[in-house]
């Protein structure tokens, strides 16, 4: 295994989010708009949501990441995408796709499609389901459709690596980062309740956005956005639990502890394992 | 009285809701929406938020009820709402609208007439004056236009049943659940200050579809779902109001009160009554 | 200087909004729609939020206010604050514009502008490089094209007024609001951590529409609101920090403040002080 990945390292990175307020250009889901937005300013970066066909290219042009999310898809907002995605591409910053929902409806399914079409996300984070039916709609564009048949997410995510060259997370109780260099990343932190949060996957991509924004290598800056959530989140979860309390103070301390969060917490507690695949 | 429904029949449907966790498709206003979907996670349903065209009538086609909400309708999400309508009524599965505003604005009654006019709802839950309005509409289409000026929710209630058929709820310091069998049922648990957070009248709405969703009978489900919702905004707002704390706290609070909510307190707490109509 | 206005007329205005609860018509954005409702509910206001072409004038024409914000906007929603603020002109209630965002892209300077040409909002409120960039807009048309590059918000703010013949308030450490009639109130109140959380300057100026519906004087009612917010705010970031606590607590405790508020901490933490310009 040629490569590594320290707590410190990652650390290193929250601390560059933190003082360098990256801006992140939000095209995202009515529901978790709000939440994205402030899971951003807590975490210490600087959103902007914008979707005007007549501004997003001006608005990716002055961002240092743009995150893509198609929660609440309709075709004003998918063009918007294809804009803003085409415009970061020639400009050369990161991209972050949200595939959400992907498999729930053909319209999602060639949505996802026509936006890889425009260009390769610098990394696609989904869940399981999610990375399968986005690696099947590719890869029946190239005449091949078992890939989402072979149930398997990480066959799935391996194949979109084939596709766009870039990062995939499959999330979920494991957090599984993949890149074309073969490095594979496991994170094991978190708490089941962050699925009783609505929009708690799709912070993560925009958290991903925010760490693509200061961390050039998008495979490290994934990680350390999924750990710092991950970490964040368990944290929150317990705290919350120890007072008899439930999701809805949950989703409260999570944003404190996304901004309050410290070194030996983070390093203490980081369950982070690397491997080639 | 032909009919009964016992505290007991009410926490078993909230049991099935936690355990079966259904899908609940919203097609909801811009100000509730993650509110609404908190709420129907904290209370163990799946929500989905989608409004596209393209793909309304598949997603009405994988859940398990349809809720609509015209708060901050638009000629494209009337459209949306529309189209969802006529595909959970092709289905069979349950339809629950929310008149938000009804009788403010022409367009809101003429929208309102629209979707009565595609398919009739399972349910309709709104305040007083939504429901005269939303009848007024109703029975204007028929010819008779007093219904709205007789001043009476009640009769307003019973005028949207003699059009739909269906479960009308009209809510307020006490919310009544009438039917086309003649049952009637009052709740007087809840709080004033559930009309200081914005969207627990859209949740209230929400939670009825989810516990459509699991309950075959509109009626029961609908007496149900609000009775959870007032005892845990009751059970919220004093335990809010004995620390101190002010709406935005009990906001949170609601949401824990709808995740942690035991038998018992609910039992003990429950205040129903049974009548004809 | 021939004016006046104390912490007890600043009261007394608080006093009328939660007495009097002005239905106050937005058009905001995206990410703070719900935030913004619920800030008038928690302060005592009544917020409707409506955009649809259909009704725009007519909830314009029951509004006691209307406050626009282009946080999020698009050729839709721009329509729809041109036809409302129309409405509200015609009409005389007091409109509110925030000019979010204003210079970030070109889209945005020109939609200020084209607002501008519909009618001269009661006040616009934004922070310093806000109203540089809508006041440059505002002076090219004119044919100057200096006052953005004088770098002086300021200066920016008097050119705005000389525009519009409205109040001015440009939000930042210090609240400066100014209006025609060369009245400057200066506001300290506040703390940092307010701009960690989205929406708190979008909910400043959907105050100020409440305080605008209850207090003739728009100078007055601006600087009202500004210091009920900042006062709230202070108190907010104080208990939360006391608790060990983050950004995510302060925003639900700002809502609790709100509601709370009482006439000695109010009065006693004013910093407010007056001077001509």
């Amino acid at each position: 295994m040629a490569f590594t990945l320290s707590a410190a390292d990652i650390w290193s990175d929250l601390t560059a989010v933190r003082e360098r307020s990256p801006l992140v250009h939000c095209i995202t889901n009515l529901v978790v708009i709000n939440f994205n937005a402030n899971v951003l300013l807590a975490a210490g970066a600087s959103p902007v949501m914008a979707h005007a066909h007549e501004e997003v290219r001006d608005m990716a042009g002055i961002a240092q990441a743009l995150v893509l999310n198609i929660g609440t898809l309709d075709p004003y907002w998918v063009e918007s995408m294809k804009l803003a995605l085409a415009a970061a591409a020639v400009r050369g910053i990161p991209s972050v796709l949200d595939p959400v929902g992907a498999g729930a409806t053909p319209y999602r399914n060639a949505t996802l499609e026509s936006l890889l079409a425009v260009a390769a996300p610098t990394v696609i984070r989904g869940n399981g389901s999610e990375i399968m039916s986005t690696a099947g709609a590719a890869v029946k564009t190239r005449g091949v459709d078992s890939s989402a048949a072979a149930g398997d997410a990480l066959v799935a995510a391996q194949a979109l690596i084939a596709r766009t060259s870039g990062t995939i997370c499959v999330s979920g109780e494991t957090d599984h980062i993949l890149d074309a260099s073969h490095r594979w990343a496991r994170l094991s932190n978190g708490h089941p309740w962050m699925t009783r949060i609505t929009g708690v996957g799709c912070s993560a991509t925009a958290l991903v956005g925010a760490f693509c924004a200061v961390q050039p290598d998008p495979w490290r800056a994934t990680t350390a956005a999924m750990a710092v959530l991950g970490v964040a989140g368990e944290v929150a979860a317990e705290k919350t639990q120890a007072r008899g309390l439930g999701v809805g103070s949950m989703a409260v301390q999570l944003l404190d502890e996304l901004q309050l969060l410290d070194r030996a917490t983070f390093e203490s507690r980081l369950k982070l394992e690397l491997a080639s695949w």
